[in-house]
């Protein structure tokens, strides 16, 4: 499967960031992370499963463990298993974070 | 582990292709792949690892399975385990492939 934009895939809500899945196989899983401004995904951990993220567009202020920075586009992250990470749009345009986790949520 | 810009860790060889690790974990590896103007990673596949392609800077001409398009900066594919896949920069500029493996090669 090919993805010219995968920016275009994405979905908000005025709630809360809202997801958008891009690919899933066996092993490993891809989706779209979007937030309006001032919207955040709470720092949470992951057992046994690695997260990567990407920032596609926007700036997002990301939590590692003891580590927190401001990424824009081009920027990125990794999250190990068990490691805690969060992500917060800290700019005022739409922040759109492609998360890559391995193995896939609920397999 | 917090990465401002990840195409700041290219590298490049006049020979092939050349890839720059990113980040390892126990279910999931990143790296770029890098390629000079006329530079491909021929086609090939892996057996039980799913991969997952984003193009951070230049044209690459990605093919997977029977589908081969010409992707930008932001575009992405998604080679599931069993499914061909190749590479190649069709531009005059050097390309930027992240590249996302699950699990990791020689785990």
């Amino acid at each position: 499967m090919i993805v010219k934009n995968l920016a275009d895939h994405a979905k908000f809500s005025p709630e809360k960031m809202a997801k958008a899945d891009i690919a899933s196989g066996e092993t490993l899983f891809a989706g779209l992370n979007c937030f309006e401004p001032g919207q955040q995904h709470a720092a949470h951990t992951h057992a046994g499963q690695d997260k990567l993220y990407v920032v596609l567009e926007g700036d997002a202020e990301i939590q590692v463990g003891d580590e927190t920075q401001l990424v824009s586009t081009g920027g990125g992250a990794f999250a190990p298993s068990g490691v805690m990470h969060s992500v917060r749009n800290c700019g005022d345009k739409r922040l759109i974070v492609l998360a890559v986790l391995a193995p896939p949520p609920n397999k």
